[in-house]
């Protein structure tokens, strides 16, 4: 995920700040009229490069798509990405998930994607977790009530342990595939790391899950 | 897990019924009794030959073991095996699972093991999933409030399945596993089936799962 310093980054954001929005909790509870329509929105938290939130995107012109992702050399190259994508339906912006509740109303999301989201393997990390208990509690109050958040890993560990910190939340599980690539599934769309991983023959992990009592 | 017909089986059964009990709702909320202890009681649904059973009976001692079965001549060839053991904590029941609460009585139990339990992967079979609902109704009342249900197994979609399954009903995960053996755990005890399939290389899924709100 690593690359090289771009001193141009700055300026970079500037020139685009119509799809990396800058300052976003100036646009809390008025997502929609930012896309300028009616349309379910979704997020993708630790978005990376943007290949999950382009292909979605293209496969769902009706839904409106905002990659999160804190490093901003990342988010600078999702940005090129969309870009020459031409999609409408996405923006970027450039924030810690941690920050999600200054950024977002309440209900005021249908679905959050969490995708190859970063392991933190030791115990002592697991407060980094985004599936830990302080992040859910922020999803919880974002997302509307029949919301989902859906997570795509390869990381055993961290599969095993989200869901389980889901349950202990009190989130129900609504699905469950042990083995994504087990058979061709045309509607899912591919993340950077999904493609890696999965070339190695590693099985992919998702889940589904919602909020039974939304706050 | 097919054998010959043994038309033995229903002496075997009548000579050792100390072990496997006939008319075993007589018992129910009396088997501390019948092992003459007061110890806790772990039982087995589809017990199959019983070597999961003897295992955890040897490492167990201060725990009593009933092996659930409803056929007949696999239960006997448990029984031959208890026998050999010569383990004291052990009793057999050739009894459906659908039987459990005429059984045992309310919070009589304190862990429910579910070993390989036939995948029946037709949807229309659902019902007779070990996980299915109408099964996780009785499991709940025999339970006690602290105690789980522990199941592990090598099907994929039964595991997917179940952990949906439980998660809807309003079980709590508290622990997920999805490749037993790729740490030795000295203290797993491995069923029948699970050596097998170990064998193949295939991943051994384990979950751990509580009743909330017990009734
Ligand atoms: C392992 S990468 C996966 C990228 C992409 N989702 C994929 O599947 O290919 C995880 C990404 O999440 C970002 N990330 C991690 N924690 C984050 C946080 N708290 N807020 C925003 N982004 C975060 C990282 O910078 C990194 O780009
Ligand atoms: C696939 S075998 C697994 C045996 C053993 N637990 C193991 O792991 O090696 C499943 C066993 O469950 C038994 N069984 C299935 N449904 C049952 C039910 N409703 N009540 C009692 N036994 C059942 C079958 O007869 C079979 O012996």
């Amino acid at each position: 995920m690593r690359q090289r310093y771009k001193p141009w980054a700055d300026d970079f954001l500037e020139e685009n700040s119509h799809l990396i929005i800058p300052d976003p909790s100036k646009h809390k509870n008025k997502w929609r009229r930012l896309f300028g329509n009616d349309n379910p929105i979704h997020i993708e938290v630790g978005t990376g490069k943007g290949q999950f939130l382009i292909g979605m995107a293209g496969q769902y012109p009706n839904v409106n798509f905002i990659g999160v992702e804190f490093v901003k050399s990342i988010i600078v190259t999702a940005a090129e990405k969309v870009i020459l994508s031409e999609q409408k339906n996405i923006l970027l912006l450039n924030e810690d998930a941690a920050d999600l509740l200054e950024i977002f109303s309440e209900n005021e999301l249908t679905t959050i994607y969490l995708n190859f989201s970063d392991p933190w393997p030791k115990n002592r990390h697991e407060k980094r977790r985004l599936t830990y208990q302080s992040f859910l509690e922020k999803y919880q109050v974002i997302l509307n009530p029949s919301g989902e958040v859906i997570f795509k890993t390869d990381n055993r560990g961290l599969f095993e342990y989200s869901l389980v910190s889901f349950s202990k939340y009190g989130m129900e599980l609504n699905e469950i595939n042990l083995d994504l690539h087990d058979h061709d599934d045309p509607t899912n769309v591919m993340t950077e790391y999904e493609e890696k991983f999965s070339a190695k023959g590693q099985p992919i992990y998702r889940c589904r899950a919602r909020f039974l009592n939304k706050k």
